[in-house]
Formats: C-alpha cells, sequence, structure tokens
C-alpha cells in the first residue's frame, strides 16, 4: 500500500485505508483510548487506537512517546462535529489505527517541538536535528527551497548558464581574510576558499559564455556578527554586451518573480533609484529602509552662522548638522528618554544629541535660545515643524551625523510603529564612490573591489581626483537590508593597469596578483557586468525571520563554531606533518 | 536596436536590420572586400564589409584580427548560390555591415580557437578562457547545464528539497585524506572542507525533511588519476521511509529522463542487476562495462587436478583460474601480440599469461600438451572455444585473476572494437561486502563507509564474520564507470555501536569521532538510505569524452595546480601567524 502524507487528508478521504508514517508529536490517554497526533513533513493528523479497531495496536501505543517513530495502517473517519479542530488543516478526521509498527524509539527530547519555543539557541544548534523538526523551520527551508527553484528557472529561461567555478583557489590581499586550504603536494603553499567567484565568472565572459549564474558558496574570515556567517551563499550573476540598466531591470524581473511566485505580492518595477550621496543625506544610510519616513534634514546652511557654537562649530570645521522631526511626539519623549537617545548617538562617535520642541508654535528647550527669531523659522520652515513635533538634531562630522541619526531613525521608526512588516520596498543605490580611503593605512581602497568601472570609462579621474571618482555600481537594497550589488566590470587593459595604480600596486605587485586577469584582458575581453545577491539574507527577509543562522540549516555560531559536530577541532600530528605545518603556539587549555 | 545572436539567422530574415555583437573567428580580403566569420556562444555567421555598403566600416575592417570583440550593424542577405556553406547553419546567408565598433582589440592567441585543438593541455589549461571558447568545449558546459537541470526538476517534481549543508566542517578519520581549513578563532583546530554531505545528509533525515538533494562540491586530498579531481561535484540524494528498491527505482526514472532530455535517448528501465561476486567472476570489475561480452570463464573446477602445474598449483592454495576466449583471433595474434598482452597483466600482479589457439578441432600451444583430453573437451566446452579462437588464461590468487584479466578484457575490447559508443549500458552491482580487509593495518575498514546498513539487518554477522557480511548497497554503473553509489544507512544506536565495534574503535574513540551521530539516533531516527552520483563522470560520458578536466571549467592539473591562477601559492608570514602556524621545514626551492 503507497504511503499517504499526514497533513493532506481530508474529509474526502473517508473510509480510506491508509499508510501513514511519521513522528509522535503528542500521545493524550483518555477513556481507555489513545490519541496521537501524528507528524510528518507535511504536517499533522490526529490518530486514534481504540479497543474495538484494534487491541493489539492499543496495548503497542501504550507504550509510544514523543518523537517515536511509527508506521500505523488505518481507516479516515470524519470526527464527531464536538471534537472538530478548526486550528488544523485535518481536523475535520481522524485515523482509526488497526495496525501499528514502532520503527525506531526515542528519548526524551532535551526540548518540545514545537513552534515559537523559547530554547536557547546553542541547544538548538547542538540538538539541529530536532530544532528543524519544528514546523517554522521545515516552511523556512521549504521556502529556501521554493526560492533557489524560482531564480533558477527565471534565469534559466533568460538563457543564463548555471556553472560552477573553483573552491580551491588562490589567496588574494585585496578584500576580506580568506580562509586557507593549506596545500599537501606543494610544500608552504595555500588555496583559499572563494569570497566571491569575482575573478571566475569574469573569466567564463572572457571565455565568452556570455550568461553565467552560479548559487555559490563564499566564504569570509571575519568577526562574525550577528547577519554573517563565515560560510555563505550567494546567486551570482555574470553577462556580456549588457549595460547597467539591462542588468538592473533583468534583476527587477527576477525579483518580481521571486516576490509573485514564493510570496504572492506583486511589487512595481522599475524599483526606485537613488544616488549614493542621497541615500546618505536623507537617511544617514547607503542601504536606507524606505519604508517609512523620518528623513533626515541638512540644517547647516540655516545654522551656520547661529549664536549655538556647536552647530556654527560643526559646520565651521567642514562637518554638517542634521535633524530629524519625530513628529507628535514632543510630549510622549521625556527628558530621562532623550537622554537615552543621546546614549545611542554616543556609540556611532557623536558627542551630543540636541533636540527642541514645537510648543504653541515655538522652538522650546534649553538650545532654543541660541537661535535668532529667523534661524527658528527656517529651521521649523525645513524641518515642517508643526505643533507637539520633537526636533532631535546632531552637529558633528560628516560620517557621524550620518551613521548616528541613520541609526536613530531606524531605531525611532521601530520604536514608534512606523514601519508595516508586510510591505517589501526595493531600491536601487547607485553613483556610488570608486574609492574609500583608508585612514590607519592612509591609501585608498577599492570601496567595492578593484575590478569596477569608474563612471563614464574615466580614467583620469581615477589617478588625480580619486576622492571624486564614482563607480559603474548599483547596490539592491531591501527593506534597509543590502541584498546585493554589482557592477560593471573593467574591461580594458590600460583600465585596469591605471586601477591598480591607484591602489598604490606596483607593476611587479599587480603582475604578481592579478598578472592573469592582465593578460587575459589583452585577449579579446567582451564589455561586461554582473550582480551578486546574498541569498541567506533574501530568505531571512522573504521569511519574515530576524536571524541569519535561521536560515541556514548548520549555521556556525558567533565563534564561528557549529555545536552540533563540534568543529573545528583537533586533528592528528600526522595530518599536520603531512601538510609541512606545526602550531607555532601551544594551544592554551 | 535588439541584439541579435549570429548562429540564429536563416535566409528567413532575409532584409533584416540586425546588430550582432561577437568574436572574430577568421577575417578573409577577397577582391577588395572583407568577409569575417563572427562568433558569439550561438555559433557564427559570416559578415561582409564591402565599399557599395559602407567604405569606412570596410577600412575598420582592415585593422581587425582574430579574437577582436567587435559590434556591427547590417544587412542580412541571401548569398550566391555558389557561396552557400552547407556546413555553417548560417550558410545560406550573410550580413552586410554597415557600421562596425570595436568594442576590444586581441593580442594573437597563443593557438587558435578551433574545434579538435590539438595543444597541449598544460597551455589550454594556462589560457583557460581562450579554451573555453572553442564550440566543443562550450557544448561541453552547455550540456552540463542542461544536465544539471533536467535532475533537479526531476527530483523537485518528486518532492524533494534542495539543501545546503555546511562546507566547513569537521574532520574525521575514516575515509579518504581530508582537506584542512585552520581556524583563526580557535587557535590549533581545524575544519575539514566534506569528502561527502554524508553525515549532514543522515542529520537531515533526522530532522524530518525526508526528501533531500543536493548538487553538492566534495574534496578529496588524494593523489590525482586520471578520473579524480581535488574538487569534484555530486549529486547528493537522501530519503526516509523508502525501501533500497525505491531509491534504486527512482534512480533509473532520474537516469531515463536525463537520457531522453539531453541525449534523446529512450533507455528501458529496470536497469540490469548484478551481484558484486558475479559481477568479479564474469568481468573480473565491480564496475563492469556490459556493452561487449569477452566475459572471464572460471576453470578452476576442470583443471584443479591437471598436469600443467601453474594451474592446478593456483587452485590448490586458493586461488582461481579463469580465461577469456577472443573469439577468431587466433591467427591475428603473434606470439610478439601475446606477449604484449602478458607485459599488460603483469602490471596488476599476475605471473604470466597463458594461451592457447583452437586449431583444426584441437587446442594448440606450448601449454596445450599439459592436459588430457577430457581437460581439454572440457575447456573447450566452458569456453565454447571454436576453429580460430584465441584462449587468455591467468591463474593465480582470485583478486589478481580478476584485476588482470578485467583489465586485459577492456583493453581488447577496445582493441577489437567490440564496443559500440553510442551505447549506454546503466547497470546496478548489488550485494557488496560491508568490509575490506586491510593487510597493512591488519584489520576490517568500511567497504562505503560505516553508517551502511549491514544485509538483512544482521548484527551478529558484521562481529562474528566480517568477512561474510554483505551490505545493503548499491552501485550504479555506466559504460564501465562507476557512476554512483548509496546504501541504506544504520539507524538504530545499537547497530551503529557495533559496526563501530567491528571496526575496531573504542567506544572513547567512537564518541570521540561521532558521539553527535550516535547521541542523534536516540532521538526518532527514522530508516532512511540514499545515492551519491558523480556528476563530473557522468557529463564526461554524456558528452563522450575521456577526460574528466574538459568536463570541470577550471580543473587542476595531477599535481593540484591551476595554471591559470597559479593557485595553490604563498601566502604572508602575517596570514600564517594569524592562524598560529609555521612551516615545518623551509621550501626546498
Amino acid at each position: 500500500m503507497e504511503r499517504i502524507h499526514c497533513g493532506t487528508l481530508r474529509p474526502a478521504d473517508k473510509e480510506k485505508n491508509v499508510k501513514l508514517k511519521g513522528w509522535v508529536q503528542k500521545r493524550r490517554d483518555l477513556g481507555g483510548l489513545i490519541f496521537i497526533d501524528l507528524r510528518d513533513r507535511s504536517g499533522l493528523v490526529q490518530i486514534v487506537f481504540n479497543p474495538d479497531e484494534s487491541s493489539e495496536a492499543l496495548k503497542t501505543a501504550e507504550d509510544i512517546r514523543s518523537e517515536y517513530v511509527i508506521e500505523v495502517m488505518g481507516k479516515v473517519v470524519i470526527r464527531d462535529e464536538n471534537t472538530i479542530n478548526p486550528n488544523m488543516s485535518t481536523g475535520e478526521i481522524e485515523v482509526l489505527v488497526h495496525d501499528i509498527q514502532v520503527l525506531n524509539k526515542a528519548k526524551t527530547p532535551p526540548f518540545m517541538i514545537e513552534e515559537n519555543s523559547e530554547v536557547a539557541e546553542d541547544i538548538r544548534l547542538k540538538y539541529r536535528y530536532l530544532d528543524l523538526r519544528r514546523r517554522e523551520m521545515q516552511e523556512t527551508f521549504k521556502l529556501r527551497h521554493q526560492t533557489t527553484q524560482v531564480m533558477r528557472n527565471f534565469l534559466n529561461d533568460e538563457g543564463y548558464l548555471e556553472m560552477e567555478t573553483p573552491m580551491l583557489t588562490k589567496s588574494t590581499p585585496e578584500g576580506a581574510r580568506d580562509y586557507l586550504v593549506p596545500s599537501r603536494v606543494h610544500e608552504g603553499e595555500f588555496y583559499a576558499l572563494p569570497q566571491s567567484p569575482q575573478l571566475f565568472k569574469q573569466m567564463l565572459m572572457m571565455s565568452g559564455f556570455e550568461k553565467y549564474y552560479q548559487i555559490a558558496r563564499c566564504f569570509r574570515d571575519e568577526d562574525l556578527r550577528a547577519d554573517r556567517q563565515p560560510e555563505f551563499t550567494q546567486v551570482d550573476i555574470e553577462t556580456s554586451f549588457m549595460s547597467k540598466e539591462d542588468i538592473m531591470a533583468m534583476t527587477e524581473r527576477m525579483m518580481a518573480k521571486v516576490m509573485k511566485e514564493v510570496k504572492g505580492i506583486d511589487i512595481s518595477t522599475p524599483f526606485q533609484r537613488m544616488p549614493y550621496d542621497e541615500a546618505m543625506e536623507r537617511f544617514g544610510s547607503d542601504k536606507p529602509d524606505t519604508r517609512f519616513g523620518l528623513e533626515l534634514i541638512t540644517l547647516s546652511e540655516i545654522v551656520k552662522d547661529s549664536g549655538f557654537k556647536v552647530f556654527s562649530g560643526a559646520v565651521a570645521s567642514g562637518g554638517k548638522v542634521s535633524g530629524l522631526n519625530v513628529k507628535s511626539q514632543a510630549d510622549a519623549f521625556s527628558r530621562k528618554d532623550i537622554d537615552k537617545l543621546t546614549e545611542d548617538v554616543k556609540v556611532y562617535g557623536a558627542k551630543g544629541l540636541a533636540w527642541l520642541k514645537v510648543n504653541e508654535g515655538q522652538l522650546n528647550g534649553p538650545i532654543a535660545k541660541f537661535f535668532s527669531e529667523e534661524e527658528a523659522a527656517q529651521i521649523m520652515s525645513a524641518m515642517n515643524a508643526e505643533e507637539g513635533d520633537l526636533l532631535l538634531f546632531v552637529a558633528d562630522k560628516t560620517s557621524v551625523v550620518y551613521d548616528s541619526l541613520g541609526a536613530l531613525r531606524l531605531k525611532l521608526g521601530k520604536k514608534l510603529e512606523l514601519i508595516d512588516p508586510n510591505t517589501f520596498n526595493f531600491l536601487w543605490v547607485t553613483d556610488w564612490p570608486l574609492f574609500e580611503y583608508d585612514e590607519d593605512e592612509e591609501r585608498f581602497f577599492a570601496a567595492h573591489h578593484p575590478f569596477t568601472m569608474p563612471a563614464d570609462g574615466d580614467v583620469s579621474q581615477i589617478i588625480d581626483h580619486p576622492q571624486e571618482a564614482r563607480a559603474e555600481a548599483y547596490d539592491i537594497v531591501l527593506n534597509g537590508y543590502e541584498l546585493g550589488g554589482g557592477s560593471l566590470r573593467i574591461y580594458e587593459k590600460e583600465m585596469q593597469d591605471r586601477m591598480f595604480e591607484a591602489l598604490g600596486f606596483s607593476k611587479e605587485e599587480a603582475d604578481e596578483q592579478f598578472g592573469f586577469l592582465l593578460e587575459a584582458l589583452e585577449y579579446g575581453t567582451p564589455p561586461h557586468g554582473g550582480i551578486a545577491l546574498g541569498f541567506d539574507r533574501f530568505i531571512m527577509l522573504l521569511a519574515g525571520r530576524t536571524n541569519l543562522r535561521d536560515t541556514i540549516l548548520f549555521p556556525k555560531t558567533a565563534s564561528a563554531q557549529d555545536p552540533l559536530t563540534d568543529a573545528p577541532g583537533k586533528v592528528s600530528e600526522a595530518q599536520l606533518d603531512e601538510l609541512n605545518l606545526k602550531l607555532k603556539r601551544k594551544k592554551q587549555d
């Protein structure tokens, strides 16, 4: 007899004889009968053991406990009206068991297999195989599977070829820290695990494949934050002969398809586009959450000559003054509440948080007296300040103003429930700086990577005014998260030479590290570009979760360990010896 | 104007204005005109520059060389009847160019971009991006892409979930040599790259997902042969509650779908099944190529008392005697030819190759005199020997007989063209030994892996008679290549404990290495099993190629190097220091 899945049974199946296999979710004994909620990957169904049906099965059921794996044969019957469970998709029926077989026993699990379980995460990860039995985890990984297939089908339909690039590659000093893999054959040499397939996908364009994608595992040996993992998955795409607009439009079609097929939501395209500078000025962030307002308002011009030295001084020393208008919250925020917000902005280096309240048409608060009537009117006008509004200000170096007010905006957005959790706001951030200046190393680094095309192919800019140079780069942002980013790539050797020069590479250093790329550029490289999307994070947002680890089957902890298998672990002396390695310091036990 | 792909143009497109982008395959100057074969991923089309159409474009074309990347606008015209090229799918038309733009130049490539190029492999790999431009390579990777999608769609349709297991895992001493990845955070500890997702896919069954698959990258740090790579791809599948027959039938449906959709070939299912012992006895191989006969024939019983001491002695000391009947080849093989075959079998440890020829109804040859008339008749009958047949024999330890005659059979099959290259013969090899005895280490090892279910769940056998124990394992063989293998897994803790005991693990060692698995088995593990298919090798066979490296975009050489990027490479002292490592010996330069 064919096995039926528990969660699929319906009243239409009544009188059918069925075979079910699954896990015991819960057992209840009642009036000489035994009721079991039987679980498989499709859901739950109630099965009933009674002495009329089979006293033998009933006897076996007496020893059964949660998480036993059983196989039963039984008859589907309609429940009495008063025992119907409207919260269960199979709640109108139950299965009268006439035959049972215990396939495997189970000890009492360390935690209940149920939704919204409040178990400490280290226990969940140690017993991940139990944690994953929970309905919400099963649903998350079904959604991940489904999203993968929708994206693949989209890319296949658009003529992209799925291609596999190497995992054992070469370490390059640009970018994040590599995971290294010692070579046994070549003593003293190492492979590196890829931070992304960047150079290989460019090589594939040089190979004439024109349209490539890969759902690729990538690795970064960085200190972990809540939304980072040592290994992560990205949807990696590269194309030849396509413009920036072509690539962005293709990405939008893909996203619209995922939202429709996975979430049933129609999203409109094209997505909003916002230059980097505007995103920073209005949202204090290069990945703005545009689901709510509470935007930053630049006040530097208005307050640059004001008597409030904190403001005028910040502008005079090249910084800026920006403010947030927290509408109608003047009364809701006490002095103490504002002191707490001040602590929040200090985390980002702000020296303080100035505030004003609008009361009877006037600005009120300790700093109000420093502004002329005209300045006060201009501030109110610029900030659209109305009765009962709370105005918050940071005056500092521009980067500090953005970081602190950007974070404060998000915090207040959540606190004041300005954000609709069911909205998905996609946004392109464009016109990125080509370089970032590193003050410690006193040199420019590539803001994206050294293969990014300068805007308008402007070679001279990158050498003469690197701080002004812009990139042909675009990031896709969803609800305040960077979902991915891409760029057109440099495809002319001379331009790539100049780029390495701007990054402070000597010709020898460039050749040593990227000689193969520089050589390849000389053999007919097509114009090309692409994008990479952070797949784990996308799933997190689609599943409505907040912890990236809930979207990865066997994630690592913040210290890069797997509590289930206890990786990483010790290896034998013989293994190290084969690799020509020894530990520099003995481990401190 | 939308770009059109070169290879798609047909006479129906005549008079159309088209935009093309691609690479210059070849330029020919003829009578004041210039002809270029333009190539993109769809194929080739001839474009023509003539002074009537555009003298400016003609002038630009004069500087164009092979592998330049160009964009042209032109008009599709039908060729004169006498210039039609029937060998080109676009051979009936050409494109008269009125506008050309050089997108990128190219130096003269180190080899021609053409089919069946006879370039040394190290050069091909160093300039892999040029090698991959060749039509046969483009076709191989399109076939790889297509096969991937067919398998995925099949598995999706059958309810399997695609799931991603970790790459940074724990090293275990069983199995092949691991690639290790030093941990920076946990000094002196290492991750290992997975040899397969075996334990994680079992964990997913314990998690209740029931049907899993992954097209998974796997790693083995072994010395490389022609058909091995340090990293390789396997189609990894695991299921719960399915029988061995269920899993084999599912695999057959998948293979039939691939053969139909990728190759247009109907293959019949179920596939032939052959116990391991039979495969060895008849083919001298655990992965027999069943596309041709020339089977091994066991003669031990017939010759055990013969006067030829080499034969009778081999049987007496526990070995065996087997022969091959090379039909109608008596005259074709001279003594010298047979001497060469003897050298071949010696590679496998055989001490010699005996031979007989059938001439005028009699066995002829130097050893003929040792056999009685009855023995000679029995040999001829057993081997179905007829006039003009060449009979070859090895008498030795059983394993030497199988290895040497198995290899000789393959060699003769190829040499005598007994194999139809267009046939795809799938075969299951079943009833595998559970253990292999390692004479160096003087202990039993798991023939597949230590999680394989013993046949009929027979616990006592594995402790008391390990050499007799059989596994619930099955290998799928295609045309003499092991395409993959699988098994039912142990799902009861007691059985797994016994298995580790049989492998010589103390309880402490088993807990240290596999404690998490042993613990997981106690919390309601369903009966489960699966299969893994070597994807690179499958593609090699589907594409009709003989070199595994031609199926991998950026493969490693036999010394595990990538000649393109020059991986592996040196890393900085600082990188090693962060990992608490130093080299044991200085590299010998």
